[in-house]
C-alpha cells in the first residue's frame, strides 16, 4: 500500500481523469477523494452540463470514450441532429446517452439537491465508488478574456471558438464557495495531488476558492506536469503558458505557476531541467487503465519518500 | 377542388393526425388549419412535451412512425436508457430524435415565444406547410378521475397506468384560453371537421375553451367517427363511452356526445344505424397517405353536398 490514508486529488477533465483513474485503481475507495473543477459548467439547451464531472465519472466508471477523451463510449448524436434541424445550437455536442446524464442532473437540481448530492447519486448509479466532489455547489465560472477584448465563458472559447482567439487573461465570475465536504477532505488529507490538468482553467478555479489554497499549502503536494517535452498532452495549455506567463511551456513553468505550493513534481523523462524541487522523471503520457495505475503507484511511492 | 376555402380541423393525436394528413394532401396549404389539443401536454424530465402537436407535426411531415402511430420513424431510446440507470422516470418514453424536438421547444418557450409561435417555427423547420395551431398558449389540462377516486393527468393515466383504471369522469384544470389565431380561424372557416379523435380527451378540450363551441356551432360541421364496428380504432375510447355515457360505443354515441353540433357524420360501412343526421358510409380505417387522402376527398365532397 501507499502508506497514505487520505489522498485528495484536484482535477479538471481529460488529463485529470486519467490520473484520477490510476489513483482510484491504486488506492482503496475510502482513501481517495477527487475534487473536480466546475468552472467550465454551463447550462446548455436548458440542461445543467458539468464537463469535468462527467469526464471524471465516465472515466472512473469505465464508460468513457478513450479516443475522444470526453463523453461516453458507443455514443450517438441523434437528438443534437434533430435539434440542429430546428436551428438549435449544436456547437456543444451532447451525445444521446450523455443527455440521460444531463437530464437526470437537471431534474435532481430542480428538485433541490445540491450538485454534491447529485454527483454522489449519479456516481452510485453507475458504480463509481471513488468519492467525486464538485469544488462548489455554487456558480463560479471561468471566463476567457481574449486579446481582442472578448470575454467568453470557457466552453464558448474552447469548443465554440476552438480555442483560436489568443488569451489575454483568465477571469472568474460568480460567488461560488468551496463546499464543506471539499474543505473537510483537504483538512483530512495526508497527500494532495494536482492532476495533469490545465492550471489556469482547471486547477486554479479550485485553489482560488476561499479556504482552499491555505489548506492545500499545509499538506504534502505533488503535481504531475501536464506539459511533456514543451507541449500540452491535450488542450490549449501549450499556448496559454506563453500567452499568460510570458515563458515557454515547460514543466518548470508549471512549478513557477504553482509558486511555492508544491512539495514535488512528477515529470516526463528529460523534463526536470530547471526544476529545483524534488522531482520524479518517468513515463507520464498515460495509456490504458494499467498504465494509469502504474503511474499513480509510482507517484504515490515517490510522494512517500518526500520529507 | 373541394369548393371550401378555409377548412378548420380539430384534432387530437393518432387518429386525428391521419385524417389531418389526408386533408393536407387534399387541400391547398392555405385552405387548411388544424387546431390541436394541448390538454395532454406535460412537462416531463424538465422538458415541454406536447404529444398531440408532435404527432401532428411528425405525421404531416412524413416523419412519423406508422407502426406505433406516435413518435418519429427510425427512433432510438438511448437517452432514456441512461436516464433509467440513474433511477430517472422512464414510463413516458421519449426517443433520442424526439428529444431534439422537446429541447428546441423548451428552449424557445423559455426565451419567451408562445406555443403557437414555437409550433410554427418547428413546423417550418421540418417542412410542414399546413398551419398547426395549438388550441391554447396557456395551461388547460385534462385530468382523469378514476372510479377509485384518483385524479391523474391524462398521460399518467394513459401511459403511466396503461389506461387500466376505469374512468369516472374527465375534468379540465387550468385557465388556458383559446388563442386569437384559433378563434379567427374558426370565424373564417367554411367547414369544420372533427377528426376521429377521442371526443372526451381530444376534441372536448378544444370545444370547451371560451368562444370555441359557439363559433363551431355556426359552421357546417362534419365529424369522422372514431368508433368503427363498436370499437375504437385506437386508444381507450371503446371503454370510455360506456363508462362515461352509459351506452355502448357506437357512431350513434358519438353523434349524441356532440349534441347538436354536427351537420353530418362520416362512418364506416354499416355503422350509420341509429343516426338521423346526414351520413356518409365508407371505408374509414385509414392506411397509408393515399388512403388518407382518399378518405379526406370523400369527406370534402360529401360535405359540399350538405345543405
Amino acid at each position: 500500500m501507499s502508506g497514505f490514508h487520505h489522498v485528495v486529488a484536484l482535477a479538471g477533465g481529460v488529463g485529470g481523469s486519467r490520473l484520477a483513474q490510476g489513483l482510484a485503481l491504486a488506492l482503496p475507495n475510502d482513501a481517495l477523494t477527487v475534487v473536480v473543477n466546475t468552472g467550465d459548467d454551463l447550462v446548455h439547451v436548458g440542461l445543467s452540463v458539468c464537463p469535468d464531472l462527467d469526464t471524471l465519472m465516465y472515466t472512473l466508471g469505465g464508460m468513457g470514450d478513450r479516443e475522444r477523451g470526453w463523453g461516453l463510449r458507443d455514443e450517438s448524436f441523434r437528438a443534437m441532429e434533430m435539434l440542429g434541424r430546428y436551428g438549435g445550437p449544436t456547437w456543444f455536442s451532447l451525445g444521446d446517452r450523455d443527455l440521460g446524464t444531463h437530464l437526470a442532473r437537471t431534474m435532481l437540481l430542480a428538485a433541490g439537491a445540491t450538485l454534491t448530492e447529485v454527483t454522489a447519486r449519479l456516481c452510485e448509479s453507475v458504480g463509481v465508488r471513488t468519492r467525486l466532489l464538485p469544488m462548489s455547489d455554487g456558480a463560479r465560472k471561468t471566463i476567457i478574456e481574449t486579446t481582442e477584448g472578448e470575454r467568453l465563458p470557457f466552453q464558448d472559447w474552447l469548443v465554440g471558438r476552438r480555442a483560436v482567439p489568443r488569451v489575454r487573461s483568465v477571469k472568474r465570475v460568480g460567488d461560488g464557495v468551496a463546499t464543506l465536504a471539499v474543505l473537510d477532505a483537504l483538512e483530512a488529507a495526508d497527500l494532495v495531488v494536482l492532476c495533469p490538468s490545465n492550471p489556469y482553467v482547471s486547477i486554479d478555479p479550485i485553489l482560488e476558492l476561499p479556504g482552499v489554497r491555505e489548506r492545500v499549502a499545509r499538506k504534502r503536494v505533488v503535481a504531475l506536469s501536464p506539459i511533456v517535452g514543451g507541449k500540452a498532452v491535450k488542450g490549449p495549455l501549450g499556448t496559454m503558458i506563453p500567452d499568460l506567463a510570458g515563458v515557454p511551456a515547460s514543466a518548470a513553468a508549471i512549478v513557477a505557476h504553482y509558486a511555492g505550493l508544491l512539495s514535488a513534481l512528477v515529470v516526463e523523462h528529460g523534463d526536470a531541467q530547471g526544476i529545483t524541487l524534488p522531482s520524479l522523471e518517468t513515463r507520464t503520457v498515460m495509456g490504458d487503465e494499467h498504465d494509469r495505475e502504474r503511474l499513480a503507484r509510482e507517484l504515490l511511492t515517490f510522494a512517500a519518500t518526500l520529507p
